[in-house]
């Protein structure tokens, strides 16, 4: 009898690198792949089917999935012009928290790998956020 | 006898958080914060004498210091108002790269901690860049 | 008997030119300027005694001044190292909108100036915006 | 006879509106439609056969199209969601600058207008850049 062996669901977000993407070295600046990043996480949730945060901030109370870890190593460099695809999966649900994990690659060639862990937020009433579980309806369209 | 202890040396660089830097959940977009790690790396360098980048190449062939890997922890959230002060230190240098390090803080409060890995690049002919060696010229500058 | 000639409050707003706010040409990449611009709109306004827009929102439903016009000439370019002085004056207070101006500064050389029109903003039931009179309180914290 | 009336060559450039472009009023932050409208501008030249500035340097000494004037009017906000639409055309050629439009587009409710004055800019021994007249293999592809 064999384990069952789960791949957990891949979301692939296309972006294409702009000129004003790049510092005077003439490669993106590093900070502009976690703009991407980000736009990633939310389209995964998205094609989920997931509604927007204004939404579920009605409906859930969740505003959104700020990050609270981020490894990311960088392998190669990218410039304007070039296409890109983020592969971004989740291969972990917990308690409060879920690891998301992004591929960048041009074609076959991996720019850079990224582990994160978010919390799904919700808001006090003095406005400060704070760790929720999963909402089950949120999880269940994602798995 | 005693062994030397050396605490290396430490930059402050501070920032301003602004209205544009927040999200729709009123806290600072993340990527902002790599923004701002990035110029307490270049200002650590030009506080301890290292020349600008286009200087530096023409002289070393150093165009900047890439950033090849980072680990954050993002501990509290900051919003448009605080005032960040960034504290950068260069904890190891290794052959072809050196260790970065970062704490954000909020008066005494922490917002996030950074552990990066960045290089000395050089670039090809076709463009391309490398990682070169320390020059000696900028490494004794900053221990 | 003369006529009084009021000249308008002016705040200084300081920027350092980063290395990421630079593009491929190495000066720097024009959307950035509308960062910094801005943040010195805000800051005009904080420097006047007016609250964070979080706090003018519960008190007086104003929930930030949205530009709807923007007129700039960019005259030199600048680069990093720059320190920029961004001088903000409000020359003209309408009915429901006021006109912004800016020069931006690198000692005594003009690298841009720029009029805008902004809008005290509200915000409607259904989230949609719409620009309110200039709440008396704040007019006259400013002028 | 009639006077022949040439429409402009129209380029459309796509954008998605993310989470992250918005501040905390919810509504896309003004300095990003800058970001997205200097893509615009870049890819009308891309689609007319113009190859990437790096080389066009080597080629013809072009460094890229720096702008010089921008007037802008906001019409309506976006958000997180939206699709944009951004139709360009270069109506006016002049001898050393022209004049770049866009018209941003949710559907059918145009969300800004903007009117731009770019160079051709070249770049001298020292490092600054001057205006150059469009070079004739350039202007031949995109009228």
């Amino acid at each position: 009898m064999s384990s069952a062996i789960i791949t957990p669901r891949t979301h692939i977000h296309r972006v294409r690198v702009e000129f004003g993407d790049c510092d005077p070295a003439g490669i993106v600046w590093f900070p502009n792949f976690f703009r991407w990043i980000d736009a990633a996480s939310r389209h995964f949730f998205v094609t989920c089917g997931v509604p927007p945060w204004r939404e579920t901030e009605q409906a859930l109370g969740v505003i959104g999935t700020p990050i609270v870890d981020t490894h990311t190593r960088f392998m190669r460099t990218a410039s304007y012009g070039d296409t890109l695809d983020i592969h971004v999966q989740v291969p972990e649900w917990r308690g409060k928290s879920f690891v998301q994990r992004y591929r960048v690659m041009r074609g076959d060639t991996t720019i850079l790998e990224c582990d994160e862990v978010r919390i799904f937020a919700g808001r006090r009433e003095d406005g400060s956020i704070f760790a929720m579980p999963a909402p089950p309806q949120i999880r269940s369209l994602c798995e």
